[in-house]
């Protein structure tokens, strides 16, 4: 009986990435971004589904989608993700911690279990910070922490997070307080699929989460002279672009060897960007994690190090304004030591693993405690359309789930 | 008289550069791209000069403005420049050669002077290249050899010049042939600001050009894979960003002490372009010059070498198209003798010096004798707001020109 319920809620939701997926900002790949049109469609989608598993749904001012099982003034369960993506994104990322835990909620009904608190399943509306190059609005709006900062950041068209929140309340936007009183609520736990190559090389379809590595990121920018590429000779440039080059391959090399050390830069613009003239400006982004917060940030220096002495050796200004400076985040001990029995139920062994990738839970931390449960991802890759998930895999996941709810209930009432 | 004359057509021509700077597809700033609206604009304003003038006024199918003084038929010098800009241009590169022609038209007018050929003053569509990465379009349309591989240019959005220029026709867009054949030219001269720092040097506000340097252009690409930044350790990396780093730094480091050789690039784009998210795609611009085609041609075969050897010790696929090939082009003998006895009688002294910068001239050679004044601009600067050419010398260029129009129409009829 279980067996059959549980296969074909796989299905449904094998289905629902597939269909998902192929709501976006642009024609033939997956991007949706914060607020665009796809997260609009995205959004009506998936609020249809929540509500054919019963949940009331409503979306907040910042664009989350939250489904709710269970009237209100009960201790709640927060379950989620992410439902916009990096461009050209992979159908899992995000999505599958939405929808798997709508899976759950539908075998449990099925089977006839209620649960003795509420659950509420979310949807952020931002998570990957595509278009602002600053992560986390729809989760910072869900717990009441969308601050000045965050509303300044602007996008490559110099559009603010506030133009944007203010055009779509009308004019009238307020930041939203807390959704939750911290009191009420009994953890977050969000699905996830890997991004790494941990699982895979352990044999294991799933596996709890340890820590959320800490993550800088900032915009870099070099501003040197522009000047015609044709009679301006070699030694009297200030080369924008040059300087950024030479910081692009610092940033590399500074984090090459240094174990779960990572430094990227994902975005680089040479202005004003002719080919026929030697660039006056660069401005690039720039992405630092490790698990150590101490250790991130001695790397996030020394690569500003280098920028500063590559600026002066050319005659290029540097200048750098951090954008995301969020600590290493641990799970609650509690609720992954309960989440871990249930993926041991499941698959005989609970691996517990750190995440190099920063999570929505890094902010649902600062009102609730947090567990995380991995699915393993082929050739750990993720942020690209070849994002894979087995079906097998996808079932255990929805399997561990289906356990984990009523076993945190038993031992909430306990 | 003759000074007074000089005098109030400099004004005119300073403030008819100034009005024709404000003519921009981006506020506050100077930009003019082939085709674009601004570019429409630009055409109505100067075309509404030419006719203040008594030219006949016509816009060919790439959007090149010709105005006429002389009735058909009649041998045909032609005076011109390009009225497309840079991205922030500053207000002389191109609209001088435009400008100051009409200027020297409507002084000769009112002297009484009549000429015994019919001028051409032309203000070309395209010759900077921002678009489309590859320049001349304008010129390459007026003498007939815009070819299939110009029409299939594309925009960073993916449209080609051939689909703009389709569309600006109503869907019946054929290629022009020559607006002129070769027999019925005198010859094609052009004004423009230097672009270096020679005749500041030498204390000239005009030069005449010996020759314009050849120039390659090409579109770079380094393909690698895309990934996750925060969980692709650094070692199983295959960045294109990266890879495209070590190639702006090498074209500079080959370019660097090669006397008059210059190579740019001046365009790079990271894809998918998000801040979390390894580049799995680069693409750039380079741009390599030089009086002798052999050095040319053999600095951008070592500089593709280096692109290779990069593509092949990280892993990423390195690709290269030549957008444009144009050798050195040497300015008439007889068109300049007669010039540069212009520039004699105006300052004692006639430099001539060659032109590292492309030039419309380039494409205009294959029609025509050709021959171009350089005009002194502050510090050797342009393609930037701060261009500068000072009124005093607009005013001895404008005398040279005044001077060599009846002085060429002398020699013409002896």
């Amino acid at each position: 009986m279980q067996g059959k319920l549980l296969a074909s809620a796989t299905r449904t939701l094998v289905a629902r990435l597939d269909e998902l997926a192929r709501v976006t900002d642009e024609a033939g790949v997956t991007t949706r971004t914060f607020l665009s049109p796809a997260m609009a469609r995205a959004n009506a989608l998936v609020g249809s589904w929540m509500r054919e598993s019963a949940l009331d749904v409503r979306e907040d001012t910042v664009g989350n989608l939250v489904g709710r099982l269970g009237g209100p003034g009960r201790r709640t369960l927060l379950l989620g993700s992410h439902l916009d993506t990096v461009r050209d994104a992979g159908r899992f990322d995000g999505p599958l911690g939405v929808l798997l835990p709508l899976a759950a909620l539908d075998v449990l009904r099925a089977q006839g279990v209620t649960l003795p608190f509420a659950v509420e399943v979310v949807g952020f509306s931002d998570e990957e910070g595509v278009r602002f190059s600053s992560a986390y609005l729809g989760s910072k709006g869900f717990v009441g922490r969308l601050g000045a900062v965050d509303l300044a950041q602007r996008d490559p068209d110099g559009v603010t997070v506030g133009d944007v929140l203010n055009t779509r309340a009308g004019g009238t936007f307020v930041p939203p307080q807390a959704a939750h009183r911290a009191r009420d609520l009994i953890g977050y736990v969000e699905v996830h699929i890997e991004q790494g190559p941990v699982l895979e090389a352990a044999g294991l379809a799933a596996g709890v989460v340890s820590a959320i590595a800490g993550q800088t990121r900032a915009k870099v920018t070099f501003t040197g002279k522009a000047g015609h590429a044709g009679t301006t000779p070699m030694g009297l440039r200030q080369d924008a672009l040059a300087a950024a080059a030479e910081f692009v391959l610092a940033a590399e090399r500074l984090a090459q060897g240094k174990g779960p050390l990572v430094a990227t830069v994902g975005r680089i613009t040479a202005l004003p960007g002719a080919a026929n003239v030697i660039p006056g400006r660069a401005e690039l982004t720039l992405d630092v994690r490790h698990p150590q917060d101490a250790k991130r940030r001695a790397a996030f220096a020394r690569i500003l190090a280098a920028g500063r002495q590559i600026g002066r050796r050319r005659r290029v200004k540097f200048g750098v304004e951090v954008t995301q400076d969020n600590g290493a985040e641990a799970c609650s001990p509690e609720l992954t030591k309960v989440l871990a029995q249930s993926v041991k139920a499941s698959q005989g062994r609970a691996l517990s693993l750190p995440s190099g990738a920063g999570h929505d839970g890094v902010i649902m931390a600062t009102l609730a405690p947090i567990a995380m449960l991995f699915v393993r991802c082929r050739d750990g890759l993720s942020h690209h359309p070849d994002e894979y998930v087995a079906p097998k895999d996808l079932g255990a996941a929805l399997e561990i789930m289906v356990d984990f709810l009523p076993r945190l209930a038993a031992r909430s009432s306990s």
